[in-house]
């Protein structure tokens, strides 16, 4: 059974995986495969957002900058998604990968990009970009036919890896982790050029996830076992860490829905969170029972249908280290994103 | 904040804790402390089972036994219980501990105690017999006031430890994990000398957890919460891991009460099982739908009393070596303990 840490990224441990080496997992599992031309990855979240019913100039803006991400950008991959935050905002999140950051910087200055980007001006809009190096990220697929997010990008999937189905198995999935605890270090650093454009600087090891799920391939009991039993207790989760989060070292919580440019939305969904470091977001996930329902719920239904499951489950997590990270904030209300951690 | 490992235990780690150094549990917890003085303990299960309503003989086997348990002894705790086993047999454990194998050795020498022995003939009877090196096991208590079993034993009590109310505290808090995978080794052998005499030989880091839960104290609504929602799901998990438990690696279990040498229950329980490793053992209870319901109903109902709780929880585990073991069974039900595990 193979590693779901990329072979040229494999190195002497100093840090064992919990795991013994005869370790099989009770089901399978998937993670895309780095390919050793990749060096970095870039993803990308454009975010804008606005109260009340009309979203006419929010979904221009999204597509405007949709349509920019086109073949010359070289982006790997794009979603967009929807979410409404803490304050009440609707938020659409247009989402592109690269696995080159020259690409990215290149499409970034293009004219184009930024005319749309100053022409935002009235509308609540956020960049936070992550650009980790490839030993800083880790992926997660149950199901062998389709990857998501990330795993597109690379374009490149795994055999069937050892490190899941257990607690701890992110960590063990993390090629720096071989040899690094992943502490966090420092403290996130706040630059106000004007009231309506901040800055956040990160710490070293913030952690992120995107982990998401796509019950569209379910039918008959499976669908019914999602929607009535695994979704109310996800949903109950993601409320409780987008409001209640910062208890446990959650920096910024999103229970986000993938949507067309036309807004009809799919039936995926995905929760996009910011944690002070991975051991934060490690404890919430084992000990909180939020997160232990949503953990059991789904473990008894793969029981149930003996793990022959439709539903495909997956995510991504990144550590990122300080100039791995870019928030920036301009006009958005002051829970956005990292805003809502800045003293008062 | 203190480790769970007694300080002349510790040694320089060659396998890292799951948590930071500065990880802070969300309630407390305390360990018992190896006196310097002692080098193994001694864990001793000796049954009696009985098919049927009649207890008489049983009981006088027990009681017999119980009466020798005296000061000259030295035992340093002695516990009965009862439990009704996967055959429907009614079985009585007396649970001896001592921290000196000289003065055990001493003791089952004895005639008087080599008489009751030899007298039992009739009774399915049988010896289950830890004999670990110190650091060859952990206890944990939830509670600052009283400690059960082996924390009895060896009377001292730790401060407030740190490794614990995260998965892989167990491991954490083992002596012997600070440079040891644990990993399993051999298998058992099992030596017919007659019919109704049947020795095990246990092989390499078998585990064993002795997992109480002490309600006495509890009034009002953690009472009703410990009645109706957790021992339910407790008992489940219980009687899963007695019919099923095999499939996950766990050799027997019972779930058990402790009792008076009247036969009065005690409002004491705790789960007794045998584990073909550690890692099997944290698998089960991770993963296991029945397990992480008991720990996610145990979790809720400590955050909606503030963990401010009455109930007392306890447990001790064991990873002991081949020479650290000694099971047998005499004229005992072809499922008693280990014997299930018999090829056929």
């Amino acid at each position: 059974m193979d590693s779901s840490i990329t072979p040229h990224l494999v190195c002497p441990r100093t840090r064992a995986r919990r795991i013994a080496d005869d370790y099989a997992p009770p089901y399978p599992a998937w993670s895309a495969r780095v390919d050793p031309s990749v060096e970095r990855v870039v993803m990308a979240n454009y975010g804008v957002q606005w109260l009340g019913p009309d979203a006419t100039k929010a979904f221009a803006y999204a597509r405007a900058l949709q349509a920019t991400l086109d073949a010359d950008s070289d982006a790997r991959h794009v979603d967009l998604a929807h979410y409404i935050d803490e304050a009440g905002y609707d938020t659409l999140v247009v989402q592109p990968y690269w696995t080159d950051m020259a690409a990215f910087h290149r499409w970034e200055q293009r004219d184009d990009v930024a005319a749309i980007q100053a022409g935002a001006a009235g509308l609540g809009h956020f960049r936070e970009i992550l650009t980790p190096r490839v030993a800083r990220f880790e992926t997660l697929y149950s199901s062998e036919d389709e990857m998501e997010g990330l795993g597109r990008a690379l374009a490149q999937r795994s055999p069937m890896v050892q490190e899941h189905a257990y607690w701890g198995s992110v960590r063990d999935r993390f090629p720096i982790a071989q040899t690094d605890a992943l502490e966090p270090g420092g403290q996130l650093v706040f630059t106000v050029d004007a009231p309506d454009h901040v800055m956040v600087r990160g710490h070293g090891n913030i952690a992120v996830i995107r982990s998401g799920q796509d019950w569209g391939p379910t039918g008959g009991e499976e669908r019914r076992l999602y929607l009535d039993e695994i979704e109310p207790v996800l949903r109950a989760g993601m409320d409780f860490l987008r409001d209640e989060g910062a208890g446990c070292g959650c920096y910024a919580n999103r229970y986000m829905r993938i949507i067309g440019l036309d807004g009809t939305p799919s039936e995926k969904s995905f929760g996009w969170s910011y944690w002070r470091s991975l051991a934060d977001m490690e404890l919430w996930s084992e000990a909180h029972p939020t997160h232990l329902a949503i953990f059991g719920t789904f473990m008894k239904m793969g029981q149930a249908l003996n793990f022959d499951l439709k539903l495909r489950l997956w995510h991504e997590v990144y550590v990122v280290a300080p100039d791995e990270q870019y928030y920036e904030y301009r006009g958005c209300h002051a829970r956005t994103g990292f805003l809502k951690q800045m003293p008062g």
